[in-house]
């Protein structure tokens, strides 16, 4: 087949990092979940800012569909190119630009991953806090607003990018934001562009905050009978002020996963997992009263990881719980549900999940960041099993609606993707016109990441 | 004079309550710096959503303009009516509609001032940090995304409100984000109104981030030989991770008002205003590991102020520190600059102000948030003496430009109002068209505070 004219100009542009092959096509038609394989028509390899904005004028003029690509981690599809055209992938733009240790901040370039970052800053004394579990690149956790384990310390990404660089649906290039750690100048472009998975822009430039690395770093396991009493513990801890840097919940099934992947030979009761950064009686002091706030709520059968090695091994296990529970049943696909609540209403949206999967024909393990009121039922599918995908599409749905009822969200940080555009309605109401609104002006021919976020485009 | 069919329609809806009385209309056409009297030809009073959005919807039909208006406070003229039309007063919308203890958020009515909700948080152990110094509402505060003394610890108000509820420019009525603590379902709604100065829709209710009252709290002022000291102290501290609640720096001069009108007794020197939130072990190991860095920096003179009300004159002070610089020339009227630059340039910016203020023929107090970056002077001119407005004009301009040339913005909390829409283009470029974009998609009519924070409208 000959190439579009579209194709033959992003060739000329970026010469052999205009990729057709199918091999490379495919592997940015996959994803981490389950949703079918969509590869766009090419793949794009750019090394500056001003080739993905030519790459986009050239696609602007020609109607192609651009979607960008960070690490391949996301949850809910957001990078599979629905209507085709140019994904870009930005593994050619991973560099840290510039770190300026007195203001505490970073230019980073989108494809550089969460881990790659943390290494090249090690010998800063800094680090960047915000952690989803997954090594995804930062241009996509921007994207996707995501957080993870230590969002109830340091934030979100919302909270952690001061500036941008975004290429426009016309190819214009817009810096927003500054290095100063707070401005009232207008509206906040910067908030806008994190967490709209590209369908507005395509970020090539993020300014980060940085935080000192800790001096001293104490991590917990601890034992509840129920959810319940771990929700009261968490609750208390958040309001007696002490500044807990993760603070996460695994059910009992997750625990099981862990014992059985790696060997963790944890009670297969409910856990809660604890990390505090400070100073060295700081932490002391955080420890102790957590400890005592845990065991009025009934907790018990705490295990300090005080050694780096040990507080390694927990956090892996953690962030590789999502494998430890694929595990549990070889050969399934995994619907990966995300809700968000507010902290009273935590205990009962778990509680009425776990009943719902209890009564359903398939597993799911749940584990959040019960800090932020954020969790996760992990369903086990059998990929060749339409009833089974019906039943995770209808505790998935049940999920969502509970954290709607609840006064929550649909999603806390995996984002909108293909996954929850359905309730997007739902959430916002007229609220999501005026996201059309804007994705319009910004957008109007729609081929920023189409088929995402709003309808119509 | 006849009402127009709009004010006719208008006082309809409203009763007495839609006033057209000169009083009321010159009280709500001041502010608090040089911007001339612009007053609007009536003012409404509403008491629920509905009515401002049945006010909005009557103002749309007639191309009525609509600027909201909190205490009164801003420091830009953000609510004069420009343009003529009908100012919303929120006096009655002032009520905090519910406070979630578990989940550490309220519901606000954004007529309620910062003091009133604080009276109101007293007995719940929690308390709203955002602290500009004037009384002001926080629907005004949202919607000038504005900050103050504590931001270095709480953050600002883009941080702290979790939730709106916003009134179009077609009268519908909006609710964005939740009580939860974090989202990433779709663009960023709550963070585009937040700042947005009342130009994309009115804020009829806010949700808001509580904290819990410190255990244990502890204040402290000392004194510099120059701001450079005291800026290497302040990097410092910020980067041994001590979690500062306050970090405040006065010039000599500002003491020197302090020193007049509230016989501080300081030596007229710069100095640190400082203050530390926590359990008591851990203020007191902030307090020592801070005095530490400061007496390693240069600085003396360290005075406690251990006690309830020392703390309270100490910030009283501070608070008022715009009427004690005013009344260092009595009669003159204040132009009230604000800029935020990236910490590693905050010296040199405050030292080049300094020092153009000393040869200029007015005077010009210089304070600031120094652990974010911002400081404000506050340049005193004869009302009657148009050299002297024009010198102030001259000084905030190198303020600004000064601002921008070292990668900061020429608004750190303040806004852009009236003061500030000259610079839009230098500090956002093309990122000002693209909010410019977004206003005519959410107000094609022009009508929300026009004249404000975009051209043409």
């Amino acid at each position: 087949m000959a190439p579009s004219p579209a194709l033959a100009e992003l060739s000329t542009l970026l010469g052999d990092r205009l990729v057709t092959s199918a091999a490379d096509r495919e592997a940015h038609g996959r994803n981490e979940t389950h949703f079918p394989a969509l590869p766009p028509e090419a793949v794009a390899y750019p090394e500056t800012t001003e080739e993905v904005s030519r790459l986009v004028s050239i696609c602007a003029r020609h109607g192609l569909p651009v979607t960008g690509w960070g690490a391949g981690t996301s949850l809910e599809g957001h990078a599979l190119a629905l209507h085709g055209g140019v994904t870009v992938d930005f593994a050619r733009m991973a560099r840290v630009l510039e770190v300026r240790s007195e203001d505490m901040v970073a230019r980073i370039q989108p494809g550089i991953t969460r881990e790659a970052l943390n290494t090249e800053l090690r010998a800063t004394g800094l680090f960047f806090p915000v952690d989803p579990g997954a090594n995804a690149s930062l241009g996509g956790m921007a994207s996707t607003r995501a957080s993870g384990t230590t969002a109830v310390r340091y934030g979100t990404m919302r909270d952690n990018v001061l500036a941008l660089e975004v290429v426009l649906a016309d190819g214009r290039v817009i810096r927003t934001g500054t290095a100063a750690r707070k401005s009232s100048a207008g509206y906040d472009l910067t908030g806008l562009f994190v967490g709209a998975e590209g369908t507005l822009g395509l970020i090539t430039e993020i300014t980060i905050r940085l935080h000192g690395q800790p001096e001293a770093v104490s991590a917990a396991v601890c034992a509840f009978p129920a959810m319940a009493p771990a929700v009261e513990a968490v609750i208390a801890t958040i309001q007696s002020g002490i500044p807990m840097a993760r603070i996460e919940f695994v059910d009992a099934a997750t625990v099981a996963a862990f014992n059985q992947r790696d060997h963790a030979g944890m009670p297969e009761e409910p856990h809660l997992l604890v990390e505090f950064h400070g100073s060295p009686a700081a932490v002391a002091e955080q420890a102790e009263r957590f400890g005592e706030i845990v065991a009025e709520a009934g907790g018990r059968g705490f295990q300090w990881a005080d050694k780096a090695e040990d507080r390694a091994r927990l956090w892996r296990m953690r962030h590789n719980a999502y494998y430890a529970c694929l595990a549990l049943r070889p050969g399934a696909t995994a619907w990966v549900t995300d809700v968000c609540v507010p902290i009273s209403r935590l205990a009962e949206a778990v509680e009425e999940t776990r009943a719902d999967i209890a009564a359903a024909s398939i597993p799911g393990p749940i584990l959040g960041h019960v800090g932020d009121g954020n969790f996760h039922a992990i369903l086990l599918v059998d990929p060749g099993n339409e009833a089974e995908a019906t039943e995770a599409k209808r505790l998935a749905a049940r999920m969502a609606d509970r954290a709607l009822r609840l006064g929550g969200t649909v999603t806390g940080e995996h984002g909108i993707g293909m996954g929850k555009l359905d309730y997007m309605a739902r959430e916002h109401g007229a609220g999501w016109e005026i996201m059309g609104d804007i994705k319009r002006a910004l957008d109007p021919a729609g081929l920023m990441n189409p088929g995402k976020m709003v309808r119509g485009n």
